[in-house]
């Protein structure tokens, strides 16, 4: 049979080989890293037999689907654990999640705490280090009920219920039998970390008229070292959480009469908001994109044309009825954009026509979602949409990621993926906008400008939207946590339900394709990032506060309220520290608070006028004249924002 | 008796004196154009006499007072004209307005247009040169009754219903007699110039049950050239009117499914917005204000905690009911920044606290009242809270009024009033808020501020807000016309009820004055007067496009475009006519946008490298190069924006 590998290679392997073999065909150290395998696009056991001609994609750790597979084999090799500490347990399901996997338990009579983690995952790497095979088994379902009836599981007789006949399978690793459809890892030895991480109360199926069961969370690695860095990561994450710093810094704060999900933003927050906003327009202006203003309501007539209603209706807030019309505030601004892109009527020689604006929208998010600022239901958006023929598709969606490289290099984002999502052609029609043209064109250009621009990138099969591909954009921050900053659309569906057209060279009215992006994403999500990437210490240009000027005594107060006057005028912000504390304790407080630089001023200082300077975290650099100073700012600000002149 | 005069000057005159004759005891001068006064703060006919001691205030055209009752007796004048014409003519209702008056009569039979006017405005001028007194006259119900009965006017009669007897009035002028409260101007002989303006349907009473009359609307003048300065300044108005170059020069549009009332900025008009917000948070920092964020959403129990539920409930949206609450648009931002400053708990040091947001509000409007941007259901609001002591509140008062100022300048804003309304001291714990000692206190705090500032502003007695005194800021455009743009509004109430304090230097707990300011008002509006006030000629540093470059023929292209690129690395705005026209068309083009400047590019200027200017409205002004051009731009952005360095 005709193996194809991703790039597109062809190598003939005897009927019945499985993924695993193929690895070894290949390396031996290859085949010691493969957890799955995607065969034409479905995740399989590794050492599942292939019968005939397939695609095929080896999965290790590197990939999401690679890390899935070890964790839900992982979950398997906990349960096996507990069954042997807790005779009689029963297992609901046993999923993994992205970061790492739970179970959901009935202890019977027993109870669990973390306390009892050593023991299980001693147990669990005893286990793990015997290498049992995880043994995929079809099972009829009069069997598997049988099973599960002399185990006394009713959770799994429960599961049973929902699924047919013939497509029922087993899986057994060393003493544990689960219902499970799989993909799992070779062997329990390819898991050499293991460590539980917390419990909490879950109802069976999720509903609170069935009996709360115990979720214990747990991830593994493939490495001592890996489950290392994630501790320290973790550690560092929760000194780092943007909730904890949000609230030192006084950057935002919610109120329970403004209501939950809705930021309030202090003046620090503003400052961090006001800086994005400037470097985006800025940015913007330069990349030829005109700005736009619209209301943050509309009548609901525009939202069926656009299909949010009903498609999106539950993400929308309710509506608000008066003058017989119901109107909602918006979840996204493109509707509003696409109205001003028909009113300026461009012709093509206008085109392409970049419509940008911060649009506040406002979606529904239940309320037990919410979370700090990454998980909101008011989003202030580096929004706009960018009006094109297909002939300048290319060049925009270059330029539109030309913008995030020159993004990732200001905010030292040296981690980025970006996952491009296409159609399915045996969906069109159906999931997809019925133009396998467009969609063929566009998926092209998309890959071939991703490949050009040497952007890391995957590309996901079936997850597109449903008028175009999409790039969502995964970073990580400084201590390697991951984030979906931001998503970016091509549309060639939308713009014709509004109508939209322009006048081609050759006289006939044509659509024009729309691209969605913004890529700073929401200032929330954005900031929310942000202050864990930096732990609060931003960088200069973007600092709530740039300089403290700390007086040693009050006699000084009044020079250095001179001196702050003449950085404000400057454009820097400040303040004067003019407590009457030691010089000691006013430098602690300027550290605490992040400030960047801390100007000394005592009798030498106001005498000769010139400023002792010292910088957050690293200590005394001299001392300068105040205009030698801002000069120093001022570089330093303009080698991050301008990071290809330098 | 005593009469006492508005400086506090007190003069005897015997009892029965009228206040014409009391003006012409001053000068004859003053009695010619004394219309009525205002005795005892209740506006009376100059010729009546007055019984015991009263404080007086003579009005006369100037004020608006004087104005109205001008006006008022021009209805009079009209009906006794229309009388003349119609007889058997029936009147519902006459009274002044903004501009002029109008009288809604019942024609019977009869029917009157546009081309009538001219012939009733000859009979009201023959009638007024008659100089007949305005005859004032108490009448018992019944002999009103048998007045209006005998003369069959069922309107006049349904009127009489509501009156009680013993507070009728009728006024008798010529051959005219009215039931009417009056005040009235002496004798006819004060109006000199008359202009009958429209006709339009109204039904009686406002009810469509009712019959509709019609309604004649005209204006009068105690000088013939004041009348024509009024229409030449209509004329302008008209070509100047903001919905129409709104539309010319693409700035906003309106769209049926966003919404009435829910402007869409264009991308000239994000320019606008852009630049104005560009000024206002420049202004603003340097005055030391921070910078917040609020949703535009709240629970309804931050309006209950305020007081806009349920008193300014008819003003706010519908609300949106999920999780079981009621949320509501905005409609101010002051509730958001209230709690704000609760957060940030600051002490006496910190004070004052100046938080300015763009905030967006919205307000409902019934739709018949929407017009153009003057009257929006959203707006965008150079909002900001000032929370301070006692002590410091006639400095930031101060302060404010020096930023209006200032703006004034930039704007080219010559004419203007502060309308300071105060409380009226037997109302408190009624209309106002009950502390004597505040109202006291405050009110002469601003009052001395707008004497020291030398400040144009009149005082209106028992017009201030619940909460505090009010100053409503009314500007006059280029041509003359009239506009409320913002209103400054003190306030000891409101933070009381949210709970605000700060610690004092005793230690204490202390509720904060808040001042409410907004001295650009909203986008809508400001940018409304604008477009009137320069009449689409925006000065170049807002303008939405400030250099058009012209190449005289298509060789010339490349050269312009590289051209704009340097312009635009220097923050300027500009475009590339590279249409395939003469460059006379181009010019006269680039003038119909008004766009500042033109640069002509041909032979010449692409081999020197140098610019030829043309300037909107004025011509050619010689040929620079690149850099002499931008410098020029830059210094004429820094005189208008920096005044008072000029």
């Amino acid at each position: 049979m005709k193996i194809t590998f991703p790039d597109k290679n062809v190598r003939e392997y005897p009927e019945g080989t499985t993924a695993l073999e193929i690895a070894k065909s290949i390396s031996e150290g290859l085949a010691r890293n493969v957890l799955s395998a995607k065969i034409n696009g479905e995740v399989w056991d590794a050492t599942r037999p292939i019968l005939k001609d397939a695609a095929i994609e080896l999965l290790t750790w590197d990939t999401t689907e690679g890390k899935s597979t070890m964790w839900h084999s992982s979950a398997h090799l906990m349960a096996e654990a507990l069954e042997f500490f807790y005779p009689g347990v029963k297992f609901g399901i046993g999923p993994p999640v992205d970061h790492g996997f739970y179970y959901d338990v009935d202890l019977g009579d027993n109870t669990i705490s973390s306390e009892d983690f050593k023991k299980i995952e001693d147990k669990m790497l005893e286990l793990a280090r015997k290498s049992n095979k995880y043994i995929r088994k079809e099972v009829p379902k009069k069997e598997a009920i049988e099973f599960f009836t002399e185990k006394n599981d009713q959770y799994k007789l429960d599961l049973l219920q929902d699924l047919e006949d013939g497509t029922i399978t087993f899986y057994q690793q060393g003493n544990f039998t689960d219902l499970c459809r799989g993909p799992h890892i070779p062997d329990t030895g390819f898991i050499k970390a293991i460590k539980l991480m917390n419990i909490a109360g879950a109802y069976w199926r999720g509903d609170e008229k069935n009996k709360q069961l115990t979720r214990i969370y747990g991830i593994t690695f493939p490495k001592k070292s890996q489950l290392d860095e994630y501790l320290v990561m973790l550690e560092e994450a929760k000194k780092r959480d943007h909730r904890k710093i949000g609230k030192e810094l006084e950057i935002f704060t919610f109120d329970d009469d403004v209501g939950p999900g809705l930021p309030l933003w202090l003046p620090n927050g503003a400052v961090l908001i006001e800086e994005l906003e400037r470097l985006a327009k800025k940015t913007e202006q330069a990349a030829g994109y005109v700005r736009v203003r619209t209301p943050h309501i509309a009548k609901e007539s525009m939202y069926l044309t656009s299909g949010h209603l009903p498609y999106y209706k539950e993400s929308m807030f309710p509506p608000m009825e008066f003058d017989g019309e119901k109107y909602y505030l918006k979840a996204m601004n493109c509707p509003h954009h696409h109205k001003i892109f028909k009113e300026l009527n461009p012709s093509y020689k206008d085109l392409p026509v970049r419509l940008a604006e911060y649009g506040t929208c406002y979606r529904y998010e239940q309320s037990g979602e919410l979370f700090g600022l990454m998980r909101v239901r008011q989003l202030q958006m580096n929004d706009a949409h960018i009006y094109c023929t297909r002939e300048q598709f290319a060049d925009e969606f270059r330029a539109v990621n030309d913008m995030y490289l020159k993004y990732f290099k200001i905010f030292g984002i040296d981690k980025y993926v970006m996952r491009f999502s296409t159609h399915d052609p045996k969906k069109l029609g159906k999931k997809y906008v019925d133009n396998s043209e467009l969609w063929l064109q566009t998926e092209d250009m998309v890959r071939n400008v991703l490949i050009d621009s040497n952007i890391p990138y995957v590309e996901v099969p079936d997850e597109g939207a449903f008028y175009g591909p999409k790039i969502d954009v995964q970073v990580w921050s400084a201590i390697g946590r991951e984030f979906t900053l931001a998503t970016n659309q091509v549309d060639f569906a939308i713009p014709a339900r509004f109508g939209l057209t322009f006048r081609n060279a050759k006289n006939e009215l044509e659509t024009p394709i729309c691209i969605h992006r913004a890529p700073l994403g929401t200032h929330e999500r954005f900031i929310g990032f942000l202050i864990e990437h930096f732990a609060g210490n931003f960088p200069i240009w973007m600092a709530p506060k740039q300089v403290a000027i700390l007086p040693i005594s009050e006699k000084y107060n009044e020079f250095s309220k001179k001196l702050l006057q003449l950085l404000i005028n400057s454009d820097i912000r400040g303040l004067v520290d003019d407590r009457d504390e030691k010089i000691g304790k006013k430098i602690r407080d300027a550290e605490l608070k992040k400030i960047p630089y801390m100007l000394i001023i005592g009798e030498k200082e106001q005498a000769e006028n010139k400023v002792s300077v010292r910088k957050h975290g690293s200590g005394d650099i001299g001392t300068l004249s105040l205009k030698e100073f801002t000069e120093l700012i001022q570089k330093e600000i303009d080698t991050i924002l301008n990071p290809s002149n330098n």
